[in-house]
């Protein structure tokens, strides 16, 4: 049986100065695709946790929006530009 | 018959000084959910044009990501913290 994971999309708008604790909280569970944007696959209950979590991390005046899907297979992603994945500094 | 649209939610990452050029060109299609992010319903042709007029605005170490779906349904929305669809700027 194959078991497909939700997905999720997730994008922060945190004070600069506060971005780094984002990315290093974030980098636990998804994949980091652009400045303020990460993706990936999680289980119904880390969806939960993650949403929580950020929530208990802002301060005012910054927001956390999550997107998701039942499957990664229902969003295609399209980039344009400079493709952050390929930036060491997203690594 | 009901038709139903594809949805774009779009993210962009560009200089500060230039986020004016991108609110301005993406309100005429989409709506503004958070700083650098706008979504909604698109036709196949429009979502082409969008890509490709914000592939042509874009300078070096910039980007833009695209995710679409067949339709809104397939995607869930949770806002934290101050939604900025509250806050008049985003009006």
């Amino acid at each position: 049986m194959v078991v497909t994971l939700p997905y999720a999309i997730v994008v922060y708008d945190v004070a600069a100065e506060r971005t780094a604790k984002f990315l290093t909280y974030l980098r636990r569970y998804l994949t980091h695709v652009q400045n303020s944007v990460f993706e990936g696959e999680l289980t119904e209950g880390q969806i939960v946790e993650v949403e929580e979590t950020l929530e208990s991390m802002l301060e005012v005046g910054e927001s956390v929006m999550v997107y998701r899907m039942a499957s990664e297979k229902y969003v295609e992603r399209s980039v344009f530009g400079d493709d952050p994945m390929d930036d060491q500094q997203f690594l």
